[in-house]
Order: C-alpha cells, then structure tokens, then sequence
C-alpha cells in the first residue's frame, strides 16, 4: 500500500444514529491507525442492496487507486452467504455476496477478481452471526490495508451473486426505455439512461423526444437554465439522464420514484 | 501517546445540521493537528442523558487503547455540575458529571479514576454558559491527547452522579425481568438481558420461554433464520437479546418502545 | 502550507445520504492524500444561500490558521455565476459567487481579496455544469492545500455578489429591533442581536426589556437557570441572543421561525 494514509470507505445501511459505524472506524483504526477513513454513505435504505450497489457503483471511481470500499447492505448477515473481497485494476470491495457490487461487476467486467473470505484468523469475532460489518468486513478491510495480500483471505471463486441493476432496452431501432435509478436529496430523479443515447452525434436533422409520466421534458444544459416548475431533463455529472425542476423537489412535485419507466424517442 | 495520531471520539447530542460538531472539530485540531477524531453518534436524542450513556457504554471497547471519548449530553451545561475527565485502564473520557458515564462507571468498576476538571487554562473560553462541548471538553480532549497528565486538570474526586441503567432483575428463581433499552435505526428492540441469562449450560432440560408483549417469541440464530413477519429474537453483537422481524422493521409492527418489559421463564 | 496536515472543512447543501459529500472527499484525497478533511454542516436547506452563509461564518473561526473553508450551496450551479476564492488574513474559502460568503465578508471586512477561479486545468472536470462542488472546488481547495499560490488560480477581483445578512436596526434611540436567524437543533432560536446591545455598561439604572411575539422574555445566564416551560432568551457561546425553554423545543412550543422579529426596549 506504500508509506502514504491508504483510504477505506464505508457504504452501508446502519445510519448515523446508531454507534454501528462509529463502532466499524474504532475496529479498523485498531489494526491500522494509519487508515483514513471516509464515509460515501452510511444511510442506504434499510436492507437495499439495488441502492448500495448503486452509491458505491456512481462513487469509487473518484478515489484514489488502491482504495478499500467496505459496503455493507447485508440482510443476510450470519446466514451461509459468503463474505467477498473483490479486486478491480484499481479499488479493492469487501462485503457480502449478496448482488451488492453488481454495479461494479458491470463496469470492471474484465478486471474482477472475487475472493471468498475464510481466514477467520483476521476476523474479530469468529462467532459473529449479526454485524459482520463490524467483525469481519471491517477488520478484513483494515488488515489489507496494512498490506496483507488477498490471496491470504480465502480462495478465488468464479461465481458470485449479481443482481439487476436496470439497463436500458431498445425495443425498437428508436426507441429507447430507462427507468429511474436514484432519487437525490434536491429531488432530482436520476435515470440509468446514458448521454450518448440521447445526443447521438449524426447529421439526419432527427428530433429526440424525453418522455415521462406521458409528456415530454425539455432538455437543458444546466439546473438554472430552467425558470419554472415545469419538470425539464439535463445531462447529470454521472453523465446520465436526470429529471429535475427549477430550484425545487421535482420527485415531490411530479411524484416521482424510482422504477418509473422514461422513453427516449428518436422522429 | 506515543508518535502514533491519538483517536478522539465524539458522542453528543448536537445532530449533525447545525456546525456545533464541527466547531468543536476545529477547536480539537487547532490544539492537536495530529489527532484522529471519530463520530461515534450525534444523533443522541437531544438531552436524553440515557442513551448517550448507552451508546458510548456498548462502543467504547471497540476503541484502540489510550482513546480518548468526548461524551455531551449536557441539558446542565452552565449550572454548578462538573466537568469530568474519567480514566479506566484503556481509555479517557471526558464529559459531564450528570450520569451520562454511568454504563461505564458499571462496566470498568475497580478501574475507575475521576478527575474534576478545574484547570481552566486549558479552556477555550473561561466564561462558557451554552456550549462546553467546544469551550471545555473538546479543548481538554485535545490536550489530554497531547500528553498532557490527567493531574494537571484538576483533583480526583471520589463522588460523582450515576443514573439507573436498568439493569434486569430476578423476582423468582426461574424469572427474570429485563427491558428494551435501543431501538436501532432497523427497528430491532436491543434489551439489556445478557446472552448467559438465556443459555445457561444446564443439562436439566428445561425450557426457557422469552415473552414480550404477552407472547411468546422464538429464538433464532441469525436475522435470515426468519421468514415471516413474527417477532422474533436472537442474541446480538453485544451479546444482548433482541427482539427483530424478517426484513421489516419490528418496532414499528409491534409498537416496541424503550422501556417494554421482556421475561424470560424457565420451565 | 508548512509540514502539518492542511485542514479543509465542508459547509455544503448535498445532505449525507447521497453520496456527493463522499465524492468530494474522493476527489481531495486524489489530489492531496495529507488533507484532513472535517464537515461543518452538509445539511444547509436545499438551495437556502442565506443559511449557508450564516453556517460558514459562526464557524470559521474554530478551525486552525490556513484552514480551506469550501462552501457550496449553489442552486445557480452551470449559469455563468463564477467561482470563486477568497482570502482573509487567518483563513481560505472556495465557494460560488451567489452571496454565500456574505458574513465573511461582513466579517473580515479590511482582509478580504477575492479572486476569480478560471485556471481550468485545476479542474477535476472543464464541461462540467451540475456538480462543481466536485469537479472544481474540491480539486481547488485540494490543490491550494498542496501549496499552489492563490494568483494562478485566476484573477483578483473587487466586485462579487454579497446578500443581504439581516443586522440589527435601531429605529428610535432606545429600540432595538432584530431577528431570528438560526433555529438549531434542540429549538434555540438563535437571534442577529449581539450581546452588548443588550447589557451596555451603564449605570443609568435603565431596564431593558427584551419582547417577541407580543411578550417580554426574561434574560437568563444559562439553560437550567429556567424551570419551566417559559420562553426564557440568553446569550448564547456565539455572543448572540437566543431564545429557549427548559429542557424542550422552544421553536415548537412557541412557533418561532427563522425571521422573526425581535425587539429589545430600554426604558
């Protein structure tokens, strides 16, 4: 890992109420008191795995290589699903083999490597049956950063769970269907539709239309372009779809939620 | 301290949308740049003495050694209680004299010193009324992990205030009472009855029976042993019981509260 | 900036479920692995400029000498509002041109020099119009803490946008009139009204009546100096005016609001 901090993050469903994080950071600066420690998010929906698999997926990308993401979304703790490190080029995952890193099976496709933990030796509790946040992920991840090689851990393995996280479908040569991803904080409704399938760059003089909820949406190119609450579209900083009103809650206001359907129509 | 980043933690009730915990962050890292500091909550309901003193009671051990815990919850703050600094053998805390180290004072019993803070040269602000957190405890916490001796703040004082945590009672031989103590943000009911009173290893064949609400609920090893929506329990992290339902949030379908009483009956 | 790690505080709208904070953090870290990073607030009211820069200037004061302050609640983001930097004598601050830097204007008054930021090549992202926090003043802030002198970030400027910090006015020589600006989190309200308006040294043998919503509220020296459910009013660790009850949520019971008035009469 080098001389430098090496950075491990936390992306789980235990909130910031409860000691549960907190207790995760004492574990981790145990083994390592050197590790930097940096929350992308600690309050995913209670048991969301689609919506862990999401933050961690939109994020690890802006840290620095050799990063450990600890993400924890894990109904299932205690029960024989498998605890996982997964090693891309350039980030290290620890969590449980759930579908939680689908997101990064999907993007790092041909760089994946999975690991299933065994060496309980580096657990802190062998018998832990409820908070494998805190006794297996958290000092699994700690001790990697001290330069513990993977290969230690456990076993490769080739299968491992993925769940569906929704890509777009192209039912007919133009038309395109995404559906909403992410609901953020503003309100803003964030699609898994991609910006080049909205702005193909040919010279036919073809309009694309943006549909939702049964009527179309304008797109702009940034939040305050816009001047009313009529729901308008922009190209995200992910770089994908996002449906949004001016300075205020367009989920609120035009209700609405993650699954709705969104049509991308070329005439 | 040693040359390793001394670790501070931070239990409050001050939330985390107003700046109180990050002024106090600041004060901290003006005095000591070197210091790790860790939030284990903010989010103590405010002025509930209680369960700030459960919360850091069920976490500090998951702290290195020498790790010093600020603990605030202080609806006294200003009045004539005392600023303390409590040393056990592994750790510092340092907080208000109103009860809110009672869980430790109970767990490290023969281990305990207290320190009544007096030397207010070391205070932010010697006229403080409204915030000690950032004018006497987090400046205190700083020093003290700078190495300054617990001695220099003030004398050790033998009387300091403790508040019931309830702890679970016996009224027959094969009885025992205990509470819900937490509720955690996925709605488990955490009580403060202790693994052993469940499980002891007896070869009698009797039958414990665990009752809450007047019903009785089945044991279980791990979360995901359930599949329905009955209330259900287990032995937790902590090694306490508590009460869960599959994928769902229990308190709310059973209206458990802090406080309920949970029996336990051996037949 | 010297040996010792560089702090860079957040004072931002983005919450802490989305993973926007994170990201910004990731981004740091990249650029500069030695940056202690510390949360202010994350939880401004979405778009409300005027909370940001109430948040930012009760605070900045805490944090050590050469401390890099980024401030982002930006509903403007992607419009040709600029970013920009300021400098005072004691501290850094990386934020958009949209006011919410008022009170430190306000404050630092002879220190201020303001610079525009158009070096792009500092830029995590040059086309980027939604999430400047992350693709230009976090990697700005980032790269100031590694020591890149202020001027090749752009040029000074002497105009910048300042909004309206409501002061306190005094209407006849003995009226003083205020306002509510902050209800923290216990449901303080916290007023505009700074202390020595209130208790001038004199010995006139004049009393000053303090009023709002029609009723007079007595001064007090701290929290538990009250004993019921009185609107009883302070001065708070800010040197501030503020209004609370015994042990409960004085802006609840009272329906007190950000905005309202309040008069202080010397008679």
């Amino acid at each position: 890992m080098g001389a430098q901090r090496p950075v491990i993050t936390l992306t789980t469903d235990f909130g910031t109420r409860d000691p549960f994080v907190g207790q995760m950071k004492g574990v981790i600066l145990n083994i390592n008191p050197n590790a930097e420690i940096v929350d992308i998010s600690n309050e995913i929906s209670p048991h969301n795995i689609r919506e862990g698999a999401v933050v961690v997926g939109l994020s690890y990308r802006y840290f620095p290589n050799m990063t450990i993401h600890i993400v924890v979304v894990d109904p299932g703790v205690g029960s024989c699903r498998r605890p996982l490190i997964v090693t891309t080029e350039n980030h290290y995952f620890v969590g449980p083999d759930n579908g939680v890193l689908s997101m990064v099976y999907s993007l790092e496709r041909e760089h994946i490597q999975v690991t299933h933990i065994t060496a309980d030796h580096y657990f802190l509790n062998k018998n832990s049956t409820t908070f494998h946040g805190r006794d297996i992920f958290a000092p699994v991840a700690a001790w990697l950063s001290k330069g513990i090689q993977v290969r230690n851990f456990g076993e490769s393995v080739t299968e491992y769970m993925r769940i569906r996280i929704p890509e777009p479908e192209r039912p007919t040569k133009n038309t395109i269907e995404g559906e909403i991803i992410h609901i953020d904080r503003f309100g803003n409704a964030i699609t898994n539709i991609k910006a080049e399938l909205i702005a193909p760059s040919d010279n036919s003089g073809n309009r694309t239309r943006i549909v939702i909820k049964g009527k179309e949406s304008v797109l702009k190119q940034h939040y305050s372009e816009a001047e009313d609450r009529e729901l308008y579209c922009l190209i995200n900083s992910f770089g994908l779809l996002e449906f949004f009103t001016y300075r205020s809650n367009a989920s609120e206001l035009y209700n609405l939620q993650v699954g709705d359907m969104v049509g991308i129509i070329r005439m």
